[in-house]
């Protein structure tokens, strides 16, 4: 099937780049030595996970529960539910669990740690338990160096088992350039090691040691006395990571099919189906030294067109302009030409859609369905 | 069956709130003396749709054509695609008429009009068409005064058959207050009934004049000169609709259920299970008044938490703060605490789900499918 013959919007994904980078992080994963463990949430399909994992069993990460049941139901056995659990998911991830799959669950705080050793106790299950750490600031967890984390520890009895630490270099999003990322996955991994070590000396039992996020998983140059590494972006690319240095903007497995449907000759505009609800709100590059606005525009070939971005994006309306402030003229794009549009993130404009247009050599020669919700 | 037993993230809709404002739009339309002809893109659902409409029927307005494939078959006819049309689109919209469906669609170009025509002279098929008109700069549309008005006019041939026109004030949603929304109202109204004069003197028949977005439709004083109203996201309400002044807070019949997963204790940081995948990533309250950041934050049975908002946003990680800068005790918000979030924007989170729980007098007593996609 030709590209342009696909409806649009779409998603096109070119399968070359998307094998090459999934390939790359394997082989990385390998030669220093850790287990890579890839983030299934921004595929969120079985065929993208089944590149990115070392085997069709995982071991493999997800962001939600239903993350967990699809890809167990595909057959991944080896899961970390990466969220800190609440009470109400409790007996969700149980089902899992008593159905064969080794989901571990995380948790940050003394209060979820009690009410799941109760859990497990009243419902006679063993859950394995990662504690969350905070490496950067960014978000959840507990600092490495904090008494809570020898309390959480403590807290987690009967089937609750402690079996490791998790941290996200969140922050890591925001650096720019390989050694501002290196240093990130430096941080990352003295915060991981430290707060791995204080529970050993503790007495606890702790067999994962799981870093990990694309920019600080691309630059590490050391992961010593961790045993694992989650990614997940890494494996598409998007404009955000363009800008933090991770990949060039023709290295981006991932774009929008669009069609033109009009243009504002006065303004220099160039008007689009692809608006916001298949591109997605994030504006990831608007604090970046590029902003591209909603997107680069490429041509139906994946061609990056210099300077051209989508400005404007209304529902269902993407407004390409020149960044030069040239006007753009009705001829070199006339109605019905179809372009391709780099999203800001990938996880963000994926989850819009239901599905992947698998592009290779200029064909399109797969659909891969992909899922949303919780 | 109460709102604590539902899994989190999910939508919640006020279904007296939601009843209300479509029962102001239908009256204040009828008192007016203009048709409504309700956009349905904002609910995306059967049941959403049937209460916003006059009848079952329709008049209706859809943004894609998945849309009006959907509402079509459970029998809406009468529908107009309000996103100019663009030619891989239109044997898909042809196939809609041949199955009796009255769909109109829209077109701003000479170029697409010859397109229409030659499809329609090939096709054997009549396809209605209202002209797009640009009332104020906002994004598609011929402007009311544009010499190419009756170019387009005259390009349309054969089956591709002139009915009326339309705009859509789209720059409204930048007003602030009554005063500002009723100008909006005048200039699209004024815009239209020039344009509809211009082609109307020119021999053209003009049966359809056009009008509508949910600030204008709310406070227009006069339709004279219009046949009708669209107007989608007024039916439910957002923080964007509350800063323009069309709804106040406790009015917004939609929000988020998210549960409590953590604290950041020195930061005052709440963490829920919302992050931007079932908000949105919509931030239209950053340029307002008051930014909401990614929601305003309600009590389980929706009553407003004053200062509270979501200030952070991560996929699957809401950050709550205290606009004050009062660091928020995790005591007040335990683990596992059901809260709502205020949505910056309601087509934008509505999209992230696959279905509204309706709730009445604290009770879910529905849930109603919605679609997405293309």
């Amino acid at each position: 099937m030709e590209i342009t013959e696909l409806r649009t919007p779409c998603l096109i994904l070119d399968e070359k780049k998307f094998r090459d980078h999934c390939n790359w992080m394997k082989d990385k994963c390998k030669r220093l030595g850790v287990n890579l463990r890839p983030h299934l949430k921004t595929g969120k399909s079985r065929e993208v996970a089944l590149c990115q994992m070392i085997s069709q069993e995982g071991p493999a990460t997800v962001s939600t529960l239903l993350e967990a049941e699809n890809f167990f139901s595909w057959g991944v056995r080896d899961l970390i539910y990466a969220v800190g659990i609440s009470p109400s998911k409790f007996s969700r991830a149980a089902e899992l669990i008593k159905k064969g799959c080794r989901l571990k669950v995380i948790l940050d705080n003394v209060e979820t740690a009690k009410a799941l050793s109760n859990f497990c106790e009243k419902s006679h299950i063993e859950i394995p338990v990662l504690i969350e750490i905070d490496c950067d600031g960014h978000r959840s967890g507990v600092k490495p160096v904090s008494p809570d984390l020898i309390g959480i520890a403590s807290a987690l009895t009967d089937g609750a088992k402690l079996v490791g630490v998790l941290t996200h270099a969140g922050d890591s999003y925001g650096c720019v350039g390989s050694k501002a990322c290196r240093k990130a996955a430096e941080n990352e991994r003295d915060s991981i090691v430290l707060a791995a070590n204080r529970l050993k000396e503790a007495g606890f039992n702790i067999e994962i040691i799981s870093v990990g996020s694309t920019p600080t998983a691309t630059f590490a140059e050391n992961w010593a006395g961790c045993t694992e590494v989650r990614c997940g972006v890494y494996c598409i690319g998007d404009l955000v990571m363009a800008g933090v240095g991770v990949y060039k903007l023709e290295d981006l497995a991932l774009s929008l099919l669009v069609e033109v449907i009009g243009h504002q000759k006065e303004k220099g505009w160039v008007i689009t189906d692809g608006g916001w609800m298949a591109l997605s709100r994030d504006r990831g590059t608007a604090s970046q030294a590029v902003d591209y606005g909603y997107g680069a525009v490429c041509d139906v070939n994946g061609k990056i067109l210099d300077n051209l971005y989508v400005k404007l994006a209304n529902q269902e309306h993407g407004v390409i302009v020149n960044r030069t402030g040239e006007a753009i003229s009705p001829e070199d794009f006339p109605v019905g030409t179809k372009l391709r549009i780099l999203p800001n993130h990938a996880c963000a404009m994926a989850a819009q859609h239901h599905s992947y247009h698998v592009v290779n050599d200029g064909k399109v020669i797969a659909e891969w369905p992909r899922f949303c919700g919780w």
